[in-house]
């Protein structure tokens, strides 16, 4: 049978990441036989775009196959009879991000970009642009895949599953990936030899192993992670976890997992960095910077190594095998975002969840984890209801909603400060939450600015 | 890795089924080195297990391996080291059976020999023998997997797990690999072209296909069921669903479903074999005759084609597969009896189910189905709760709690006549009802016979 | 604090249950004043209605209160401010109810009108009706509460949640009442010395008993029950269960569970109804008949003794002791159909069940029974699921979703005389179910016709 | 009937609320004839029960009663033949509880004694007790029922729940009795007038509150709170909740609900407390010996004014209207923590929640609360897995399990800083805790000591 060539679309396709996710689609061309590939930025974008996509288009011309890679500003045009649709797009560009993280350290509070005051506002920003995008899918690629790399990932496919009504999506993380490439290696064999059972949530998931012979080596690797480096992404400070608790649970957390079992200690490093280096958001941007100064370079027509700094490498080679696995119906092993469907029985079957999966053309086929112990059930049952909080509040524009989330935030104490640091960035986010419009405009009536003098003075 | 050969130990050695299982590891020995065989059975089968066991060495010696079957009635010795039990034993022989199906018949009633009234008896007859077994297995050979085909095989693994806090333990079925082998014919594709999804309960679950683009297929294999064979067991009376009501639900039941879904025509059916050529259990008694005759002709070395005639093939080749699969870490995806875990959302999360997994050198990972539509999950939750019913009746010798299962069964309408042919199945499988001692010497005292003849004189 | 005068309205007031209904407002009168009273019915009802409105004023006339009985073929106008609307409307009047038991009976088949085949059949021609009736008070009596006594009870209150959106409704059911009558008489003790706990669904409740100490004595009524009379409705053949059921259960089903514990028997009598004195709707209609001959009496002004033979007595007092109990926040204990709310874990907390409840000024607060165990979690999860196919296929038209409830419920064995039912019952009720009309028209044209001769003419 | 005579037993006798407990019993004795009493206590306690056990005396010689209060330190002899025992008493006394506060305070944590740091050691001393006592009263008073208003008073009840396997027991906070006085009030009504709902665990509940004509009064009593006093119990900092939070629940939680809430001022307020006036335990000790100076007197026998001031007033008088309500089955609703039975469905149906309650002869009759929206359900579920993990490991002594509720806990900041905090408090309270010997003695060797002076030379 010969294989259907295929239709990428990629919006945020002015990203740094943009070069890896052609390295991926390079590397599995005899697989998965690529047609076109559109990169859709928006205006702000457009010059990033240019150089990422001529970059692009060199990585192409400098592989043995012929493939075109649009540019576009015109979304709509590029999604007209996709197969699939990938989104890494940054709503308010890094400039966002460092006010996700300055406004609430200025308060000596974690800004955390994912999950914790930023991650909310983030997904508050995201959230209704991948609406529209689904609602365009449905007009003009109806049959096309949904897989989305935006952060807080989890929150933003929940939102396309719950609100968009649109069940032909996959969201990704590079969190699992990093695991699986440590700790293969921390023991001494391969990863096809380990058996990978992930559950939870992005960024907010567990993990428990066994090798071919049906051994669980779960506390094997614990005990690997207090002699070796523990794999922790590079966007996450590196302080071990407190090895009783992890022997406890018998599962390994993830990074981000730092964020509330370290909280202290993450606090701590987060402070440090808003006070010196700048925050991480700071740092990435002074990165990527470089980056697209080297993307300039017209001899360069392979993604460079100075990319795998930026934190956030191996999403886009997760997302070129789930788009092979889909459209070969591979049912490789990846943890996705997914609709629940009982795999994480401590939550309700129709919420997203992250977990192990088997990736078919027909998209998740998601493993059953069984039920969490207590301790872990109790973090997984308030983080989804965080989230969905986020999720409601996104679409509706609740502010009290918003406030529930802010307050039910582990990384956020409640009361007063909670309240200023979640107004504060309603200010700041102003452009790009149409849906808070009108309790902005009453904050600011009530003269409400932001205090931090860097993120006040972003555009 | 050099591969460490492995011991299997077959419980109900004397079955007619046993050569299909020698040819299942014959087929399969490059990839699953057998050390050594035993198969195990009772003083009353002994005869059987020579004729069956000489059988079977004569097929490994025809093979190109050495493989050396042990024969044992000392259950004990064999278990000692094993790697893999399976088991296959059918407590009271086939005259058990037809007791269970003549005594509900001979009051116009089904009786199913598997989820019926017949299937709860075996469920009593069956379940302290596998917990028994379950105990010396603790004792014997803590590291290795039962592999159950002894029907009723999701009550039996449902007791284990349950009752013999036992987790090492796969139920088997051949209805599912059945379905996999005709539809895909009936598509004009392979196998490996779709995707399955099964869920619910042995001999009661349903499945959905897809194909490798993902597209559900599912309504183009009911359509086909209405103008090709539709892959019925060979013990099942072939009579088609209501196609309006196969439609409705978009899934295709198993085969047992007609004894629900097609009560009326199943029960006439029944009735007339029960007056005419006997019910199945005596043609089986038949067949088997004439397979034990074969088995002892010294020069037959291979599996005979009568086999496939006795209903229930594919059991031991699913069992190899499933062996194959948890000892090389396969990951291949064969339908299961295994703990829920949120597979199956509408069911507790502890209970046994049957349904889609990949099986791995830890078992089986359950693929997460999601709800099931209120249709299909009345069924499956009235089914799931008589099952428990019958388990801890089995375990307890609670006669009002196997009246219950009774009366909750679909196939045995409530009343008088129910409590008569519970009574009946009492008196007449006392002999292997020790739980159930007292309240069959109190019904004896009462004066309850077995009212057909033929059940009545079976020893 | 002044009282707040009330105004009545009761759709289907030509019944001939409204002398009750009489009889409990006024001997409630001093606790709930009643301002007005309103009986609507339909053209083909008004004849009954001006009887039996008549009688009605004739009633309150020879009571102390000066109350208005008011006639009316117009529900909006009747609906207008109400406070509250009782329901007690028979779709097809009793000849529906004649074909909804004659021709299940006819082909051998339960024609249980109020779960069995012919209560799927009221619950389809009942449910478009009230959901019409919803509509209106959500227009023209926001605030009023509806009180159902249209049976199935417990599907039509499910439609009114569910898909009317309306939680101000209770549904009620006269069967609790004559069991909280009959079993403290048993035991010699008086109902307030005894606390009650029902749950379950209407017409399939289970209760248990205590007294005040405290101690459960729902053994000691099993006990009287196979000593006196069992308290069974008059509707239903009186036939003990089988005790070592109810021993183990120490729980008391309710009449109507001899359906499904005593098909045998209840089979057995109802056809034997069939062939000789007429089904049960055939002996009310009689009833109805000789009732409303007395009612016409301008000296009646009191409810006949007569009454209490028809069946569902206790009804309309329930219905003006719940009314009260609302008015008058007076936390009564009454069983209620109502949404579950976790009362019933077993079931989602979003549907209908019929359970123990305190009335209150905002309606039921239902008392949290707890699991049930295997034996009843399997009939209630069952039935409750058949509920809501029944629910779905009566708001859709999908004839499908008919035949899953047909075949899903236990009364009705699975097969081509389920079917058959199935479409005779369509063909007969035509002019009462339009949500059908297609697939009524496609049986018309293949030739469906009604086997049963006195159902075929009826009107 | 003639009333049996009660005798009640009261653990912790020595406590200075026993001069409620018996006026609360005098209020009532007409309806609720008490026998005898029995005040137990411990040696360490012998001088307070001598005191306040001539007090309570004196209370019943001045009225017209004639009750003997019996003293003593024999627990068994007391519980001979109890009808009711209630649970007061204070493992280490109130300086235990000064070191649950001042430990966490020390390092700049949140002490909260009955839900916090704090709160999860007085479980870690309490349940070990609590569970001695349940095995002597199923010896020695088998139909007792067990009234427990030690803190934390849901965990306590749990603990007996699950681990003591003893049913017949209802959990007391004075929490609830608190807002259903003040609340009224605020509204001008009167609480008969109004219906209250509450759900949750102890110390975190919420409620919602309707009138007679089942209009939802709560935002009017939220708009209240912002003009009026509150009514925040005597040892909660008052400081208000942010109104759009409470707004956009359209609950009000309890005043427990101040550590998350408004974590902030909370942690602010007790750090000033701890480095000023002192911790509230340090406070209510002061209170509580001015309270002994008084009970000394002895022409004292009536309970003094200065008793309110303790915090914690009422309880007492719902341990006798519990009692009461049980004895005499008078269904009052009372706010109990007790199985949950589904009444708070996002909760595990066997776990213990703290809900609005009928109390009769059998105990609580919960009332089905129903689904709470995301952000009140993602508090609960995170604080009742906090729950399970404190009473395991309260009964197990499993260090990781307390570290894992301490991080769950989200008055504490995961990281270094609970590990320590949790040694020390361990080392502290090493006479209190036989269940963490080992890891006890370990620390010690590791020379962990506690920072805080106070604490540390506390006995």
């Amino acid at each position: 049978m010969e294989k259907k060539p295929v239709k990428i679309v990629t919006i945020g396709g002015g990203s740094s990441y943009t070069p890896e996710l052609m390295e991926g689609f390079i590397k599995r061309y005899e697989e998965l036989p690529i047609r076109e590939i559109w990169l859709v930025d928006i205006e702000a974008g457009k010059e990033k775009l240019e150089i990422v996509g001529a970059m692009a288009q060199r990585m192409w011309d400098a592989s043995p196959y012929d493939v075109k890679v649009h540019l576009t500003l015109d979304r709509r045009q590029a999604l007209k009879d996709a197969d699939f649709v990938t989104t890494q797009f940054r709503v308010g560009l890094l400039n966002a991000r460092i006010k996700d993280e300055r406004i609430p350290f200025s308060y000596g509070m974690l800004g955390q970009e994912t999950n914790g005051a930023g991650g909310i506002f983030k997904a508050f920003r995201t959230i209704p642009i991948i609406l529209d995008i689904v609602k365009d899918m449905k007009e003009l690629c109806p049959n096309a895949w949904l897989v989305n790399f935006t952060n807080p990932s989890g929150m933003v496919t929940e939102a396309v599953v719950r609100y968009g009504k649109w069940d032909k999506v996959i969201g990704l993380c590079n969190v699992p990936v990093g695991a699986m490439m440590k700790e293969p290696e921390m023991l001494g064999v391969k990863l096809e030899d380990l058996t990978y059972q992930f559950a939870g949530l992005n960024h907010f998931h567990w993990h428990k192993v066994s090798d071919k012979n049906g051994n669980d080596v779960t506390a094997q690797i614990i005990d690997k992670m207090y002699s070796n480096d523990s794999g922790i992404p590079a966007n996450i400070h590196d302080v071990p976890f407190i090895r009783e608790q992890l022997e406890q649970m018998n599962l390994i957390p993830c990074g981000y997992h730092r964020y509330y079992y370290l909280q202290e200690e993450m606090l701590k490093h987060g402070i440090e960095e808003f006070n010196g280096v700048g925050t991480r958001g700071q740092q990435v941007k002074q990165t990527e910077a470089e980056l697209f100064e080297l993307y300039k370079d017209p001899n360069l027509n392979y993604k460079p190594e100075q990319l795998t700094k930026r934190g956030g490498t191996h999403y886009s080679d997760a997302a070129c095998e789930t788009i092979l696995s889909i459209y070969a119906d591979k049912k490789a092993h990846i943890v996705v975002s997914t609709k629940n469907n009982g795999a994480v029985p401590d939550l309700p079957a129709d919420c997203v969840v992250e977990v192990s999966a088997y990736i078919s053309g027909k998209g998740a086929l998601p493993i059953a984890f069984g039920p969490l112990e207590p301790a872990q059930r109790g973090w997984l049952q308030l983080m989804k209801n965080m989230e969905l909080c986020v999720c409601e509040a996104a679409v509706t524009g609740d502010y009290g909603l918003a406030l529930q989330a802010f307050i039910l935030n582990p990384q956020i104490p409640g009361g007063a400060t909670a309240k200023r640091v979640l107004d504060e960035l309603l200010i700041a986010h102003k452009k790009h939450l149409p849906q808070f419009a009108e309790k902005i405009a009453e904050l600011e009536k009530n003269g409400v600015t932001v205090k931090d003098e860097v993120a006040a003075n972003l555009d």
